[in-house]
């Protein structure tokens, strides 16, 4: 069978473009003491080789503390129009625009529009209110910028529009994907 | 001040009800290895004292497993008319047809439309296309329905639409709610 999520994902971006919406999907993580955490946040894309999923994040911010104990997530991305749901499990790294990943985290920033770069220069997130200060404004990513690349290793797929619903599990073994339709 | 993330809340469900979407939202669990596990979930209401927020899952589901082993989550919660995203965390209780709990979870199959009870006399969910048995129909709720329940402890509650963004973060001490205002 020639099913391969990732062309299905292209597909789905592809077909639910015209919802303002379709670029937000929910990140989930494990906080230190073990309990799920979740927030919505934007995908940004793809990286150069097109294996892993990219998202802007705050250093600040708690996930990052998270992910530096337990560098695990799981992604949950529903589509309104099309129906369909990818789960996409795997490793998330981080970069900031110093060390390894700094081009492909500068690369970022420059993508970035004035207003979604904004908020790294406000204070600390989840600090109460004012009590932080704000980041001088540059052009330059701040230090609180940071890429968040998830690697995937496993991908729940899930159609339902379909009559019989349509749902296929995808894991990488050693460098290769490989595919099931399971029960949805 | 008078902020109070339930009124807040039903205020959203409100606001948002033209979004044939906004009844759905995700639900991240902790599986058996530590590894986060989020998925997208229908809310079917508050239980009777106004206090759970329900869900109706399925008894051969993976996230029943997982609970059985850590019974966490964080809802993560997205209103797309009103740009507002609640974060809910809390203790998650499942019940099925006998037991405590068991009226709520047949009031809740009760008040379910019959392609929404559908799927939980389909094969097992997740196991391998059509390798295992379908359950006999019937008006009753069949052994795989479950009411899901998350009673919150923690509620994270983001504005994008105001200038400046609004954030409440709320803490349940003592049976007591307090809320903060944190930076967005």
């Amino acid at each position: 069978m020639d099913y391969y999520w990732r062309d299905a994902l292209h597909d789905a971006l592809r077909r639910n473009r015209g919802d303002a919406h379709h670029r937000y999907f929910q990140l989930a993580t494990v906080d230190e003491a073990g309990w799920p955490a979740n927030r919505t946040v934007v995908f940004r894309g793809f990286s150069d080789d097109d294996q892993r999923l990219q998202v802007a994040t705050d250093a600040r911010s708690a996930k990052v503390a998270q992910l530096a104990a337990a560098s695990r997530g799981e992604i949950c991305w529903y589509f309104t129009r099309s129906r369909e749901q990818f789960r996409i499990r795997g490793s998330i790294e981080l970069h900031g625009t110093a060390g390894p990943g700094s081009a492909a985290c500068s690369s970022l920033w420059n993508s970035m529009s004035e207003a979604a770069r904004t908020q790294f220069f406000w204070p600390a997130p989840g600090a109460p209110l004012a009590e932080t200060e704000a980041i001088a404004e540059s052009n330059l990513p701040p230090s609180s910028f940071l890429l968040l690349e998830l690697a995937p290793e496993r991908v729940d797929h899930l159609q339902l529009r379909p009559d019989p619903q349509r749902r296929q599990v995808s894991a990488l073994q050693q460098g290769t994907w490989h595919a099931q339709a399971v029960n949805p």
